[in-house]
């Protein structure tokens, strides 16, 4: 099943709105960690959220601009260039805030608000390994131009943390799978497959390292510019085994409320819809209790792609089993 | 997550191929159901493919063409208008097949074939409910263009499947879920829900009535015409219960074969990654052992995008709990 279906996607208008469907909304409000912490975050908060204007960046089908409408905000303003925003239009209504809530469809950077500061903003902009295809850039942008100062974010912080991994039979199932495929070998598919970040859920026994975390994002005070970096990690052996993969995953706090909220969306943690992103290495680490592993981890846009994500992983393994140097080249896409 | 994605998508060159990605590829290949079928169709009557000049519509990663390769063919055209060609070129260098195969990448429509007629046409052509996003319509143009007369279909014949299923909890998660959402009412999204046919794996215990076959298609005589229909159905309670919606599988033969090979995608046989199609009802119907549901189904595709696919199901029921006859309408896009 092909050719046709490629067809399809050479018809701009048709596939041009991949957020017009229900589906995807589907799965980010069936996601409880994720939806009950903007409930939790906003509604148990009406302190900070009576008569404010508040901003909510990629409002979808509306249910956080709902939040803070019931939580007592003077007015809030969802923002959306998908077409799901004329769905959230009707919910609006349905629900009785037409008077409360405007919807404004279209970029964040070109849409007119009705008010020129805003009080809050709220915002689910987080993508896969937090970044890739994220809002975060479009949040700073509202964040600049509306936000009054001593405003509040919501969230307010992101912390991404890495760790090693042991992932033998899954990696066969992924990576060797290649080697012979009914009979076939199909290494130029191996080779793109290694080189790709695997988003899947991992089971919390599988890490066998210490996390680290190797970026920390203030919301409040980011920029764009930092969102490309370049930072070193040191991760120790929490027992003897192999490493077959690093992964990582991202923490998020709302800390502006009166108890904080926070969530993760670790493998120790409950399932999200981020899972975990998986960086397999081409070799097998072994790795004995109290060993370290040292690296540097680079993230960036790729420069043609800029939605794309270049992220490499350098590191260094010195210990009675092996000495291994490598630099891992991954593109999130 | 939304507002950058969306963007994403409005770069036709970037998003143009979506079977590019290897990702699709790996989910087809490890069907073991779909790939054995085709294998052992092939590998096991190589009297049929000895010598034989044979075409593969659609060919992806190249697999169907190595295995015909693989069964003696004299030569093996393979046609695909995704990317993904450029690595099945590859493989097929790989594994010493450069020689017995020729990848060509274009239109079935376009492509000028090195030879002028094939006895044989391989491919895996099959979408969701058999023909949403299906590359069928591709394959009789090249059976009318290239197959010589008495030449082989590889499939041969297809069967589409309907019966009803008890599936309260699910529905009740799928399509009540919207009645509800922390607390807010989204009745459009409800709606929409309702009206979209809904792709995944049905238990064999929810079936609760027979299964009616109603559509035979022959690919050796069948028209693209023949692929916009109307038909009747009939399906009788197996038990007392309830139904909350129809289902549709298909099933595929490879009738030429020495010994017929084929498969069901139906809910009693195993996995395969077509799922079954699921088609919620608005109301739920009461049956009693012995009962017959009597309809009418009708397939098109949409006026205005023909690769969707306009379903609806006209049905009746009239036992000693209800009297019920009603259309559902129904758009797989």
């Amino acid at each position: 099943m092909s050719e046709q279906a490629v067809d399809k996607l050479t018809s701009k208008d048709y596939y041009f709105d991949s957020y017009a469907h229900f589906g995807i909304h589907e799965e980010m409000l069936k996601d409880k960690v994720r939806t009950n912490s903007y409930k939790d975050a906003i509604l148990n908060n009406k302190h900070l959220f009576k008569d404010k204007i508040v901003l909510d960046v990629g409002c979808g089908t509306g249910i956080l601009s709902m939040f803070a409408a019931k939580a007592g905000a003077k007015h809030v303003m969802g923002v959306d260039m998908s077409n799901i925003i004329d769905k959230a239009q009707l919910i609006i209504e349905e629900n009785g805030f037409a008077g409360k809530i405007t919807l404004l469809k279209g970029k964040m950077e070109e849409v007119i608000l009705p008010y020129p500061e805003v009080d809050i903003i709220i915002s689910e902009w987080m993508g896969y390994f937090l970044l890739y295809e994220s809002m975060l850039d479009t949040v700073l942008v509202a964040r600049d131009k509306y936000l009054v100062p001593g405003g509040l974010m919501f969230p307010d912080k992101a912390s991404m943390i890495i760790a090693g991994i042991e992932d033998g039979p899954y990696k066969e199932e992924k990576i060797s799978f290649w080697d012979d495929v009914y009979g076939f070998k199909m290494s130029c598919i191996k080779e793109t497959a290694l080189n790709e970040p695997l988003v899947d859920v991992v089971g919390g026994n599988a890490i066998v390292t210490t996390a680290y975390s190797f970026k920390e994002i203030d919301l409040k005070t980011v920029t764009k510019e930092e969102l490309s970096f370049s930072t070193e990690f040191k991760i120790t052996a929490l027992c003897d085994d192999y490493v077959h993969a690093f992964i990582s995953w991202f923490d998020i706090w709302f800390s502006a409320c009166h108890k904080p909220v926070y969530f993760s969306t670790g493998p120790k943690s409950n399932y999200t819809h981020w899972k975990q992103t998986v960086f397999y290495t081409k070799d097998t680490l072994t790795i004995d209790k109290g060993d370290s592993i040292t690296g540097t981890l680079t993230c960036r846009p790729n420069g043609s792609n800029p939605r794309d994500l270049d992220i490499s992983i350098e590191y260094n393994l010195d210990n009675k089993n092996q000495t291994v140097s490598d630099t891992c080249i991954y593109r999130m896409s």
